[in-house]
């Protein structure tokens, strides 16, 4: 125990900080680690012809028309709603896609690079439910709405909005999403993700990114700026508002995620391989269609292949099979050349022990797989059922923390110190010595949230575990929110385009 | 939310277990992955040069005369209490441990290799306090000694018991390592470790554990059962009773874990290269001594390179720091063909989200670094300083986990399921075909402690987090915890061989 009372508490003060949180800067993480391969290029190559063979043998159902016909226009073969289709002609089509490219935001400081090496981390997107310790676990409101989005642009782990932090439930669905998007451009000066919720809604939040930039058409093509993410409706399935998403998208040259929500055992084969080969099929099917719009267009391969819990059929996160599937995932788009997601998943009802483990299963894998967008990377609960404040930060601490795992160790003469282990010599020291006296502030990660003290301290001063602390950390966090700027007169032409479409009674429903 | 409430819980009832706590088999684990190296080789060169360097210019001191005169018989240069070694000499020394090796348990099934892909998930060893929800925080006795045995004995995770899982401080000292190598004989037949706490002390444990197995010295030197730990007194300095250790273990070719508790910033340099290069240093003199002392005996490099919290002082564990440092050692390990143990870290007082989300760092790195022996993977909190019942649960469900993930995916016709995809087709589901009936009970991982139910069944059942959970697990673990056989002759001569110590006196205090 002697060791853990030294006299370095005592003799140092180290970065006062008043009452500010102690957080890293804003900045794009590049992941430096070779990724993980658990299955042999053979096993991929299986897998990529299982798919393959779905496309062409069995298809998969295009509920829209118009995607049909554009699927009709290259020769797929069309029965009904089903498109089946060659490989050659997938093949083709997503080599077309690029390997990366760059999403502006509206502080070009926030801009971000999706593919490559780099990986960003997102904010929860889409829960029903919200939840904090004071509160309480309760249906979304715009409040919470608004109050989760500060806390995305507070937060520097956040890279981006991911979505609605929750949804507003209180706002009527015909201008729910352009009182979202409103909030997502005012509160936030980071990029942003909007819902491919249907045609006329797309494209009223398309608009309203276009006004935000004040630009053409034209420009807008040449300037990916927003992005959506699009489900299949698996299995083998894509319903009408999401291929609106797909189209209008990327017809605009902005970034589309195609996502197959490939849950093992219920809507996928019980199999690892077999549900991968189906989530790998209904991929390549959304982005075949994402090329056929317009080729060269950005698209995300999504992965979120897991599985049922077999006792209680409720969908289960962060499990060994979730963890397999995001490293094959991550071989699969290596493959393709394309950028890949994947989401920090927790099953977890309360932001506890389970939800931090889990959490971290579902982040360390994904810096192995080589993910490229963490969604979901901040609040995420319940298997994506409800936002948590705490969870927030619980997260934003284990992001921190995976993101100084993967600055360069630096070794150099300097570093190596042989001078100061010769100067301190056997049974010595080093807190006084000048190798750690000029280093020592900022020679190690400073915590946001972790409490490294001893326990009679910490017992004294409440006993606070880190759920708590987190609670704390994120009303401060918001007390301290500042909002960023916006050019006025693009704010009132914001204004003007949604009073106009309020007034036009919003958006029909589907 | 409708996704959450599917059918299968209603239809299926998997593997009723009745009041049984549902685990994965004792298994060694084997690790497929390809180990991170995060430095180059010729950085990792300039390493393992600086601590040549280290050993070369500035020594070690040994304070045990035995040693010094071990060492100057081979030419080494003897100052005082000072040791230096010549690069020849350690290289050479160290080329003679062996790569891999087995220790024995009483129980077969329960024998462990350590080395080349094996990892070995231990207990907590050595804390002065003891934890659970009920109790509270107290000082180590022997009632929570023995039952953090049973615990380690019930949990198919705890592959060996890593030391004294939380120090008995009500057994007399005189005769606590009689008691305590009586009971790790008693209440566990897995691989134990002793201390290396006085000459005596481990002359009296051995002799027990040769008891225990009916062997004469000669056979027992053929047999490598037991280990123990050696820690140096950093910085390069090796006291008497831990300096006995080395001797009177590898003289009986029993293995020897060398790891100095290098923490940044105190006791080694500020920068990890530093703190790296000395710990590399300590450690490759104290193999060099088992080796001088029988070439080939059983060693294991133990790292343990963390940092001190700048602000308070404390050390930190399961830090980004201690993770490079892991890292890095697994690169030298691998360079020296030797062993690796590390540690499941954490620096929480409480087993709450900090607790869990630190495990886990200590965790996923420990697998990428290549770690063969994971010490304190069960229970560890406060920095070593207290053994919690609820985390060793944790633990546990954390440890199944990512032995889940190493387990290889099938990649063939079956598991590919194109038949079963075909035959569900697009908008279907896959609960009653074949293909997942066939395979339902065993595809996917079942949980030990995580909740995947959905918020409404939680809450109506209780609305627990993850360490209440872990309570209610670790009392039915100790409720259904079977003594293991030991033969009657067997025991009746261990206690007599206590007795009559006992009658001695015991041990001598240092």
């Amino acid at each position: 125990m002697t060791r853990r009372t030294g006299g370095a508490a005592n003799t140092r003060k180290i970065r006062s900080h008043g009452n500010a949180i102690d957080q890293l800067p804003f900045k794009q993480v590049i992941n430096p680690f070779t990724p993980l391969e658990i299955v042999s290029a053979d096993e991929l190559e299986s897998i990529h012809q299982t798919s393959l063979r779905i496309l062409k043998e069995i298809g998969i159902n295009f509920l829209l028309p118009e995607a049909r016909e554009i699927f009709r226009c290259v020769g797929a073969d069309i029965d009904g709603e089903r498109v089946r289709l060659d490989p050659e002609l997938v093949e083709a089509s997503i080599a077309l896609a690029p390997p990366s490219f760059k999403i502006h935001a509206r502080n070009p400081a926030h801009s971000l690079i999706f593919g490559d090496k780099y990986m960003n981390f997102g904010t929860i997107g889409g829960p029903p439910w919200v939840t904090d310790q004071d509160r309480g676990r309760r249906y979304g409101n715009y409040e919470d709405f608004c109050d989760l989005l500060r806390l995305g642009q507070s937060l520097n782990t956040a890279h981006l909005t991911s979505g609605y932090p929750v949804e507003p439930d209180d706002i009527a669905v015909p201008v729910r999403h352009l009182k979202a998007t409103m909030a997502m451009i005012e509160l936030t000066d980071k990029v942003f993700r909007i819902y491919a919720s249907s045609r006329e809604r797309i494209l009223d939040q398309l608009t309203m990114v276009r006004i935000m930039w004040d630009m053409t058409e034209e420009e807008f093509e040449n300037h990916p700026c927003v992005h959506t993410n699009v489900n299949a409706n698996t299995p083998m399935q894509y319903d009408i508002p999401m291929t609106w998403g797909i189209i209008e998208m990327a017809k605009r040259n902005q970034p589309v995620g195609i996502t197959p929500f490939t849950l093992a055992g219920a809507m996928a084969p019980v199999t690892i391989a077999g549900a991968l080969a189906q989530q790998n099929a209904e991929a390549l099917a959304g982005i075949t269609l994402t090329q056929l719009v317009r080729p060269g267009a950005p698209v995300i391969y999504g992965g979120f292949t897991s599985n049922v819990n077999m006792k209680t059929g409720s969908p289960s996160f962060a499990t060994p099979e979730f963890v397999k599937a995001a490293i094959i995932t991550g071989q699969l788009t290596r493959r393709y050349k394309l950028p890949f997601r994947s989401s920090n998943t927790s099953t977890s009802n309360i932001p506890d022990a389970q939800s931090a483990y889990e959490s971290q299963t579902s982040i360390w894998s994904s810096v192995l797989s080589g993910v490229n967008y963490l969604q979901h990377a901040h609040g995420w609960m319940e298997g994506s059922l409800c936002a948590s404040y705490e969870k927030y930060i619980l997260d934003a601490e284990m992001l921190q923390m995976i993101t100084e795992v993967m600055k360069p160790v630096i070794v150099n003469s300097d570093e190596l110190a042989f001078d100061a282990i010769r100067e301190v010599g056997p049974g010595g020291h080093f807190f006084g010595v000048s190798h750690t006296m000029e280093r020592y502030e900022t020679a190690f990660y400073h915590p946001l949230l972790s409490d490294h003290r001893n326990f009679e301290p910490w017992a004294e001063d409440g006993a606070q575990d880190a759920t708590t602390r987190a609670n704390h950390i994120y009303k401060k966090l918001l007390s301290d929110y500042e909002q960023p700027p916006l050019n006025l007169a693009i704010q009132e032409a914001l204004n003007t385009f949604v009073r106009k479409r309020e007034d036009e009674g919003g958006a029909h429903v589907y």
